[in-house]
């Protein structure tokens, strides 16, 4: 019985007053009520760990330098299943461009606006109603299956899921598959799911020369000639090409910068700010000698340059295994032809995600969430819809995963 | 008897009691005591004008947009020759830093301490006593002497000595030899003189591309590259090379504004500033075309430049005559070699001056004065000494022209 769907599929988009009736929708609009700029939680975690232990969890809710994290597990056995996210947002922004309140979920005309709704409240809510619908039909004496929640992806991320992987491993708990809930969807649900991610580093370069009066050049060594060539160089290097699914690397100069300017002042220091995001045919190491070797090749009498790193995430990249264990992407692939009746496009484009944590153990991760056309804007919003269409690949997901 | 001296020549640096008791020094006191910050005169024409009135001069002071301008004359006679310079200053920079008031001239160790005192109310205060001491010696008969004295040299100078020009242009009395006392010696008073200035000319150039996310550089188009090559390209342009008395032509890149930065933001515009000294070997015209031509071709389906001129300033250059024609070059080596037994190095470099709108309808200016080691510094001061071969050889410069 467990391929067979536990649920009413979705035969027609309810109305907006039906679907204000529904559990999904007060999980939405709790999450979605609660202002929870990084890295504040705003009580989110709370209400899910209530919703959580209701549903036979138990949680392990922890404070890392003001990062708020939940870990909450379910049954027994080696295998391990995680569903991932985070609960905090990016500010709402201009709020006189808001068409609604940005923390006061509203439906106007089948869609959902709110701060959050697609990044990634929406994937939340989803995966906890999802659960929820499926659990009886879970075979949870031979499976584990967890809730990873974190209130920092949207800022420095140094304490949130690096946090909790800490705690799994510790606990030897790290689970061997993972869906996390963010928005990777283009135009519906269902439509890409993300299987890895660039690599992404930035570096600062301060190149020293000598200031002096625009007269008198020989006396003076031109930092801002320094920057220039430094910066063309850096613009210049070939890396690999990519394609339409797994986008190639690229290294973008994201700021020049040679101080307060004066018409006759040669400017005696300057930085070149740059970004780097590497598909997973390199290694950070490789990046970072690339870099090096031209900063290196401009340090001469005339110029000192100096190198710092900063802001290093390594690239993940989840493939189908080559032995007989379960394929995560399969199956979601598999979930996604049953609800939609297509098939996803794979990528790894995008920036980074909390999913570079969760892979470093060899756990496959993938993303796969709804559209995210509208995130980080004013007026963030989601097709109820595509809602629906996400609750019901999240449970025929776990479903596929039982078989 | 007019080739002899008409005044004791210096056998010793006077004591400072000695020197504060002379008229020189009053001139100076008097001069650098009024805080005359650019375009600001503060009463230093007034005080030079009643001086000048007192010597037989007619004076003219003129304000065009708050720049205090002085014309004094005195003579009859065909020959025009002029004593030019200006009385505003820099502003005194950090007060903490100076040992002694900026605005209080101070004598300390032989030396005298005041913004100003160099660049340049030292060589006004010495050529209004300079012409003092030679004046019965002078024939007024055939020659006509001038003073030309601006409050806005150091500032845009776009309402000084420019007007000053005009104003003789259209009485019909432009100098045909003209003297700026501007610090222009580089050890002691004598050793160099300014035979020319160098052109120059700012320019702006906007780079426009289109913003983006760094992880999707495919659809943005980025400014920071652009000007990075820009400036590149502009930095290594080849000019003549000079030798030491005459310095070649040089661009200085003054700056390269990407705007505000974010680690993950593709720089959608840019801005590089720079700044040309070019010889007389080129003409402003030529030098705009060169940097045109690379802008120009830099322009692409990706990035659009538009360029702004700003600051033209045109140089200047005085040659010894072919003809009979008085030397004013000649006769100034002359009188520096009669005070201080040396010849003096003639010199190009340095920024701009006024000498520029001076020898603009063919009259031969030389610049000619103290030390300028401490101009625009805290602490800015020159030894007497310099000052007394100043007065000095102005005394027999005077004399010389009149041979």
């Amino acid at each position: 019985m467990i391929n067979s769907l536990a649920y009413s599929p979705i035969t027609r988009t309810p109305t907006s007053e039906d679907f204000s009736q529904t559990l999904l929708y007060r999980h939405l609009h709790t999450l979605l009520s609660k202002p929870s700029i990084t890295p504040n939680d705003a009580g989110c975690q709370q209400y899910l760990a209530e919703q959580l232990v209701g549903l036979g969890f138990s949680c392990h809710q922890f404070t890392v330098n003001g990062v708020s994290n939940l870990v909450a597990k379910i049954g027994h056995g080696d295998k391990r299943i995680a569903f991932a996210g985070h609960t905090d947002v990016v500010p709402p922004g201009d709020l006189a461009r808001w068409k609604h309140q940005a923390f006061t979920p509203t439906i106007d005309q089948g869609k959902i606006y709110a701060r959050g709704i697609a990044d990634m409240k929406g994937g939340i809510a989803t995966m906890l109603h999802a659960f929820s619908r499926v659990k009886e039909t879970l075979d949870l004496v031979n499976n584990q299956f967890f809730f990873l929640i974190t209130s920092d992806e949207e800022g420095e991320a140094d304490f949130g899921t690096k946090e909790i992987v800490a705690y799994l491993q510790q606990q030897q708990l790290m689970p061997h598959l993972c869906i996390v809930g963010e928005p990777t969807a283009s135009e519906v649900t269902g439509d890409v799911i993300k299987v890895g991610r660039r690599g992404a580093i930035s570096g600062d370069i301060v190149i020293q020369g000598k200031q002096g009066h625009v007269a008198y050049p020989h006396v003076a060594k031109n930092a801002a000639h320094g920057a220039a060539k430094l910066a063309y160089l850096l613009s210049e290097l070939a890396w690999d090409e990519g394609s339409v699914d797994f986008p190639g690397s690229s290294l973008q100069v994201t700021s020049i910068d040679t101080g307060p300017w004066t018409d006759n002042i040669i400017p005696g220091s300057a930085k070149v700010s740059f970004n780097v995001r590497y598909s997973h045919k390199y290694h950070q190491e490789t990046v970072e000698q690339r870099i090096k070797q031209i900063v290196d090749e401009m340090i001469n009498d005339e110029l000192t340059l100096s190198l710092t790193w900063q802001r290093p995430c390594i690239p993940y990249f989840t493939e189908k295994p080559n032995n007989n264990s379960i394929s995560l992407i399969t199956a979601a692939e598999q979930a996604i032809y049953q609800v939609c009746h297509r098939f996803p496009r794979l990528s790894t484009s995008g920036g980074t995600s909390d999913g570079r944590f969760l892979a470093q153990s060899g756990c496959q991760v993938i993303e796969l969430g709804v559209p995210n056309k509208t995130i980080h804007q004013v007026n963030e919003s989601v097709e109820i819809e595509d809602i629906l269409v996400l609750d019901n690949i999240y449970q025929q997901l776990l479903l596929n995963l039982m078989a």
